[in-house]
């Protein structure tokens, strides 16, 4: 059995869960590989470098996007964020499945260079439970959960690029479909490479 | 959401644990349709017509097959064996999945004809353990059981036609990815039927 493993890029707009659902996820699969990225941004209080982030300095940051060693990139306001390429191939090639938490279009650049991703695409039940969730933060000004809402609208309305599609409506149950989709993927033919004898 | 079901046809040779495995995840997962095949021969002391098969004469069987009302069947040496195609139809319809367990021969018919089938092929984890299993059952004559295996060989030459491979090594473990396999085609983008508002 000599298999490569699966890139897992997952997406969803702020307030979908997509964190709650990964890390129940994460814990009840073997095999798989949390990628990390890298940023430029100075680490908040409590954020271990390598854990968190790997953060890097800008200098380092645009050498390595000169060498094309990310997957994919983008720069928010000041800061470079992206995903290393090196620990992800490695992984793939260990036979390790990989997953991405990414924004969406950081996923469709992915999907561009590796178009054997699985893109996974962690929607909330309908606008109107997002805007409560958001609000139920409480820590969030009306004009950011305003902002937070046109972006999440902007994003759902490329929903058709992903594969499949997790609806958050109980993390519970959305838990339980993306480890589906992470282990049927493991049963696909092609990744299997069993041979009976 | 108005959305067709998935027609899911499981296959692998005797000895693989088809059965026990099918009965766990159809225990497991909800909206889920068992065909019955249709047969020609004498009900069973203990079978249900309906339950365990639709037993049928064999003009009504020939009928059938002439107004073209089977997904697949086969004459196995006085008897005919098919797949009613009526009730997969309206199940999914519906928006049920549909599970047909059959043989090799007759899930390749239904890949002909409905090329959406999703197609998974039950293994065993050897064809050494495939034999123990078949005479550990001690049920079997030694000629009927070298019949078997020579049988096995041969469908399993035929794996590369399937889409899944579930590997029979723990039944508890082919469970849960047949299982997987169901619930992550439901959260395929084309299957879902969702849009967000």
């Amino acid at each position: 059995m000599n298999k490569k493993g699966t890139l897992f890029v997952i997406t969803g707009p702020s307030g979908a869960g997509k964190g709650t659902v990964l890390k129940q996820v994460i814990q009840s699969l073997e095999g798989l590989y949390f990628s990390v990225s890298a940023t430029t941004r100075k680490p908040r209080e409590g954020e271990v470098d390598g854990v968190h982030y790997h953060f890097l300095t800008k200098e380092r940051f645009e050498e390595l996007i000169e060498k094309d060693r990310f997957l994919e990139y983008a720069r928010y306001a000041e800061n470079y964020y992206g995903t290393p390429l090196d620990p992800v191939e490695e992984h793939l090639e260990q036979g390790h499945d990989v997953i991405l938490e990414i924004e969406l279009q950081g996923a469709l650049q992915v999907k561009k260079r590796l178009p054997k991703a699985v893109l996974v695409f962690i929607a909330p039940p309908s606008f109107e439970e997002l805007e409560n969730r958001l609000r139920g933060r409480g820590t969030e000004t009306e004009e950011v959960i305003c902002k937070r809402l046109a972006i999440a609208r902007q994003e759902c309305a490329n929903m058709d690029e992903f594969r499949f599609i997790v609806v958050n409506d109980k993390v519970e149950d959305a838990a339980d479909r993306l480890r589906a989709i992470i282990l049927s993927c493991r049963c696909l033919r092609e990744n299997l490479g069993f041979t009976l004898n």
